[in-house]
Order: structure tokens, then C-alpha cells, then sequence
């Protein structure tokens, strides 16, 4: 997605060679006429697939959820909640997620109200890094005995294998922009 | 707000006489068809007034600002970042915030870069309750010597006293649906 490379391009920052921070326009401050390009791009990217619902994670996804969401027709969102591991989990479906960039791990829950047999999921999410957060949210389409139909990243990290991971699993990945390296505070796309 | 009224009546759930769960359709799945309704009643509620910016917190009222800032012309949103305290701090502006839900006193930050002098900030939220998540996004905007022009709830809970201290304050306040109380499982509306 052109837009989106130009933006990260000119406004993307480089960290070392694993971290390329967007709070510019995608996960802090927001470029909402930016976002409804990606949700456009999104509803391209995954035409002709039925899906009755979008799942993402808090609290970076939700933007990039609700504005694709319209393209497939106001289809839900549901949003997974981090939470520390071990307190209440009734009701809820629940997955632990690392965070190599935090060192942490937390749990990703949502209500089994809300994922349920029959729903066609399809996971979408600001990064793909490890891949940590989508496998995390699979386990609970799994959980609920939905289908998991597509996974969207907006911006993928490829040198961080999550996407290769998933696409090894059988499951459709799609990632608008993909970073091959970062080196020398430079940004370099495989696509 | 009718369409929104007649949905917390309808999918709403009142427990005890202080808490109403809308996680059916706001903050945990989230219908964008009424999302989008919730958008163009804040653009009408706040007509004539210049924003330069959207100011929310994560993670419920994300979608509420994005889908707003497209009915004032795609203006930038920032959501501030809920963190414990005694954290990194450098490079933020900081307030306190406390969750009278869940007991607990968290930091809300924003970058310096994205909240600056001459901005005309809208904050917007999910619900407006005791009022201490306004009031910390309220510091914040005061930290960066940029200019509060409007404050926004879906839901106000005005038995909790969060609304009239912000009025209180000379700050504009605008509430989609106001509930005046919750008694035996019921929720009543001012208006």
C-alpha cells in the first residue's frame, strides 16, 4: 500500500534494527483519513472472503478494526482486553501473549458472549511482529469454535518470522506494508 | 440521543445501582453503524466550535474519537496511554487518574510532540462518570498550554457527579445519554 510506505517513510522512526515507531499516525496520534485508506485496502485485500466479525486487541487495533469494519458492511468489532494472568476469567475466553518489546506477558480475553460458533473471524491488528498477539488471538477464535478466516496486519516486521509462523499454520495473512530490515536508521521494504 | 437511549435500554445491563455494562455494543464489541450515529451527534453537538485536535484515552474511547474526527474535517486524534505510575516519564505529559470501578490510581500520558501550544482539543470519552478521566485529560491539555475547548460522553452517569464538576469548571460539556439513576435492575434517563 503506497500511502501507507510513503507515510512511514517520511514520518516512520527507525530504532535500532527491530523497532519502527508510527505513534505519529497510527498508535498514539492518529491519521484518521490515513486509517480509512487501510481500512479500504483491508476490505480489497480479503474481497470475496465472508467474514461476520472483526477481531483485534487493545488498544492500538481498535481504530484500524472500526474503520475497516464499515467496508464489510458495519460487521462487529470485538476488541480482546490485556489483563494480568491469573485474575477473573469466568466468562471469558483467555490467552497469553508475550511482548518481546516489553518483556512481558499479559492475557488477551474476550466474553464468550461475543465469539461464538458460526462467526467467520478475521484478526486484524496494527503491527506483525512474532506474531505473538495474532496467535494469541486465534487461541481464542479456536476457544470459541469460531472460524478464523484472515489475519490483516497493517504494517508486518517479516525479519520478525510472526508472519511466516502464521502463513505455516494455513492461515491467510495479509500485511499492507512489509518490513524486510531496518538498518542504520533506514527502513527498508520487501514490499 | 434517541437511537442511543433505546440501545442501552435495550442491550444495556444495570448492576447494583452504580455500574451499566454497554459492552455489547461500545466497549468490548463495538456496533460501528451506531458508532458512526455517535460521530455525527458530537460533530452537530459541537458545531461552530474549532477543534484542532481529538483527545481520548485508551481503550474504550479510541473508536469514539476516530469515528467523530471524520465529521470534523479528519483532525488528528491522540489517545493518551494508561501506565502505573513511576514509570518513564520523560518526553510526556503526565496525570493522575483514579478508577473508582477497579480501585485503582493510573498514570495518563501523551507524547510533548503531539499535544502543543495553539491546539483546540475536544476530549472524548466513553462515559462520564466521577469525572477523573476528563479531569486528567483535562491537566494534560493545561501541562501543554493548549486550549480545551469542549468535552464529550456517550454516557454520562450524573448521580456520580463527574459532569456537574466539570460545568462547574467553565468547561463545555456534552452527553449523548444521561442517566440520572440505576435502581432494581432499571436505568433511568434524564435525558
Amino acid at each position: 500500500m503506497k500511502a501507507l510506505k510513503d507515510r512511514i517513510i517520511a514520518d516512520g522512526v527507525a530504532i535500532g534494527t527491530e523497532i519502527v515507531k508510527v505513534d505519529s499516525f497510527l498508535n498514539h496520534q492518529i491519521d484518521v483519513a490515513l486509517l480509512d485508506e487501510i481500512g479500504q485496502e483491508f476490505a480489497k485485500r480479503f474481497q470475496g472472503i465472508e467474514v461476520s466479525k472483526i477481531l483485534t486487541v487493545e488498544a492500538s487495533g481498535i481504530a484500524i478494526a472500526c474503520t475497516t469494519a464499515k467496508y464489510f458492511g458495519n460487521i462487529p468489532v470485538l476488541f480482546a482486553k490485556k489483563a494480568s494472568p491469573n485474575t477473573m476469567t469466568e466468562g471469558f475466553y483467555s490467552a497469553k501473549v508475550k511482548s518481546f518489546t516489553k518483556g512481558t506477558v499479559s492475557d488477551v480475553r474476550v466474553s464468550k458472549k461475543f465469539l461464538v460458533p458460526g462467526d467467520r473471524v478475521l484478526i486484524l491488528d496494527d503491527f506483525l511482529a512474532h506474531g505473538e498477539a495474532a496467535f494469541g488471538m486465534a487461541e481464542l477464535v479456536r476457544q470459541a469454535n469460531a472460524e478464523l478466516v484472515g489475519i490483516g496486519a497493517v504494517i508486518e516486521k517479516q525479519f520478525q518470522g510472526g508472519g511466516k509462523r502464521l502463513r505455516e499454520k494455513g492461515f491467510l495473512v495479509e500485511s499492507l506494508a512489509v518490513i524486510e530490515s531496518i538498518q542504520d536508521g533506514k527502513i527498508n521494504f520487501l514490499i
